[in-house]
């Protein structure tokens, strides 16, 4: 990542592959939607998508969030059934649905029994067991699934499920809940197969995002498919660390969802070599899913309930990348910040004081992104390391402050205003401390957001 | 305090002193405030307090936002100085100034000359040194204060400071920046005098709040004078843990400041013996100070910028207090629960989610708070324990989930929404767990507040 004084700031990190934004379903998998009647609106709500060359391996990233719903319950029990990983983040499965309209989640025992009901259904309509179906839901808490609907919903769909574009567009398009766009992300690395010829793999995601998402994920539900083959462990010894860097530092309104989840599943029907963890193939891979990733999340921040514009905060010259990481999180999570990028206000005082609030991530986190339990442990919640001396700070590629300058550095006011007049405010900081980097995302807090919330219940 | 089911919830604990919302200056001081033209409104912008029977026991809590202003810096440094002690928490002090309009933050050493210079202004005007004046300051980050408007200020303020109860009135009108309304709360209580007879004893305090206030405080300006005579070390070890009770549970916004302080000046002057640590005198004193504290944090989240109503959340049945105020502190500071308390809507699923999502302070607020160091280094930061299935949740008196009873509870919609459309709504969980309570104090989202903060550079 480039310094602030570099500006403007590219806004994709150079080492990672080149993403579209455009339905592409890898080899080896089915999907589709469409609406099953969850939603009273009467739009597409029910998504189903399988694997069609045997068990998938699968990865997952859930909510830490204690009123975990009763979908992330079920799919961490069965994660953990088909990998023996107590934790449930990584197994077999074969087919994952998503239902939209109803969260499942604080629905006590009679919503579990709706969970393992509608796995029962999945499994019997895709032909495998129930421990290897994978299970999503969003919309509103504390309302019970209409059982009915998603069975005779599941019946209609799975006939239909279908190997192509079109097939993941549908399961995309079932996804959303208040989203304004339908998300999706791919991109294609050659990764060698067993005689070392290249052989082209495809990785491509689908998404929804919107409000109540913060840091640690929320209300966020991602799905990215791979015709790669991995073992599950070593496809979750690439999703983690990934996730720490783009859904873990995506935030809309610092709400965390009962429901989020990220689930990657490797088909294996791309005829590539399989991937060894720590091999070039995996980081090649890794950089894969982390671009897609990024680009997802981008998708999610810039579609923010009520959001006008995405807001970037990028980091550098922190003591480390999880120093950086904290610094950019607390900048683009300020409501301070966040109203000021609405009026396009080029206010750099609230960046510095949110700058200067930053605390690392809790010890999961840390320790995902690399740092030894002891380390992450010691500095979980602590503050993120920062001289104002030494900061230096850009908004929308105008110098604003320099410490070493003393401070408030004379800029062209009304030309920063028009750049913040944009899809994407970039808010660079540079530490001048080491060499860690890191982004957030977030988005503009605007009049709509409120309303939106204040008048719909969900 | 009471548990969600003795409804409605008292909005005191019962163990405080009742509190009147009125100026009432203690024995021993003197106070004023005017007009310096540092705010271009022309509104009151300097506040100076003094003791007028020599120095006073001083104890303050700081930001701990590494962009800490000058003031702040200035203060701690001066407190170091007359006690010894390293972090600046306690001291000697004669006077206290308070600019409004600009916050004297990130202003680089021009800035810290510019305090220094006030220092010796005030020092000068009340006859003493300089390291025992202690300074707030408010208002617009990155812009200088004008020495000379502050000087023919103090120069105008010194010969008119009155030791009444208009004095101190006029001191709280000239720290408002934003506030709609002032902010005073006094309590008395009597302690014994050297002869045992009770001698009445007050505890006042005034505050600026309004926005960009968070747990672990921010731009916001607290003094709490005493009469009682006391130790700086002892009058530190009432402050702090009552400020872990109150200020730290204090969110109108997510963001902190560059400024925020509290300071508990005690002159002596009421003839009440001097009140030793850890003493029966220092319990009664201690809940003088937190009763005070209290109400001008209740005050304080009540005028947030835009809001409409004070949101209180009460949290009984944790494991322990410290993680009742953790998720007191995570339900108020959910923008979607702030913006369902906004629309009147009974949103019990929002507040379960923000309460799931409840995350332990940081290592120096539970020390503060009582936790031995090594136990608030482990638990900084991890996550509440809840267990959805015992947890109950009400809204302004009304039992909407119950865990015990598989979740949601069918409820007087209607007259739920009837009764948070007032102007304080409770926000009450029982996690059914142990004894540990805490509350926490915040407002709503509304559409004010981002009007204010996107058209106003603050």
């Amino acid at each position: 990542m480039t310094t602030v004084h570099d500006l403007p700031i590219p806004t994709s990190p150079t080492d990672l592959p080149p993403v579209e934004r455009r339905p592409a379903i890898p080899a080896g998998f089915a999907a589709g939607g469409l609406a099953a009647g969850i939603k009273a609106s009467g739009r597409p709500d029910l998504a189903v998508v399988t694997s069609t060359v045997g068990p998938a391996a699968a990865a997952a990233v859930f909510t830490p969030n204690t009123f975990a719903a009763a979908p992330v319950r079920l799919s961490r029990d069965h994660l953990a059934a088909t990998s023996g990983d107590p934790r449930g983040a990584f197994g077999w499965a074969d087919a994952i649905i998503s239902t939209s309209g109803s969260a499942n989640a604080a629905t006590g025992a009679a919503g579990d029994d709706d969970q393992v009901a509608i796995a029962a259904l999945l499994a019997d309509a895709v032909g495998t067991v129930v421990t290897r179906t994978l299970h999503l839901s969003t919309g509103i808490i504390g309302t019970r699934l209409p059982l009915d609907k998603v069975s005779a919903g599941l019946a209609r769909l799975v006939p239909e499920l279908r190997s192509t574009d079109s097939g993941l567009a549908a399961a995309a398009e079932a996804l959303r809940t208040t989203d304004s766009v339908v998300k999706v992300a791919t991109t294609t690395i050659d990764l060698p197969d067993a005689d070392g010829r290249a052989v082209s793999v495809r990785v491509s995601g689908i998404a929804k995002g919107v409000g109540m998402i913060h840091p640690r994920m929320a209300t966020m539900l991602s799905v990215v498919l791979t015709d790669v083959a991995a073992a599950p462990q070593t496809l979750w010894g690439l999703l983690r660390p990934a996730a720490a860097r783009t859904w873990d530092q995506l935030s809309v309104d610092g709400d965390t969802s009962t429901n989020d989840t990220v689930f990657v599943l490797a088909s294996g029907a791309s005829g590539a070599a399989l991937v060894e963890a720590a091999s070039p193939a995996a980081a090649t891979l890794g950089a894969a899913i982390e671009a897609v990733a990024r680009d997802l999340v981008r998708q999610q921040a810039a579609d923010g309930e009520g959001a006008s514009t995405l807001i970037t905060a990028a980091v550098t010259g922190a003591r480390d990348d999880a120093e950086a990481r904290a610094v950019a999180r607390s900048v683009i999570s300020s409501s301070l910040v966040k109203a000021a990028a609405h009026g396009r206000d080029p206010n750099w005082g609230r960046i510095a004081g949110a700058a200067g609030n930053a605390k690392l991530a809790d010890a999961a986190v840390l320790e995902a992104a690399g740092l030894s339990r002891d380390e992450a442990t010691v500095r979980a919640g602590t503050a993120a390391e920062l001289d104002p001396a030494l900061v230096r700070i850009s908004i929308a590629g105008h110098l604003v402050f320099d410490g070493a300058q003393g401070g408030p550095v004379a800029f062209d006011r009304a030309a920063a205003c028009e750049a913040m007049n944009a899809p994407e405010v970039v808010l660079g900081l540079d530490l001048g401390l080491g060499a860690g980097s890191g982004e957030a995302f977030g988005c503009d807090l605007t009049e709509e957001y409120v309303i939106e919330n204040s008048e719909y219940t969900t």
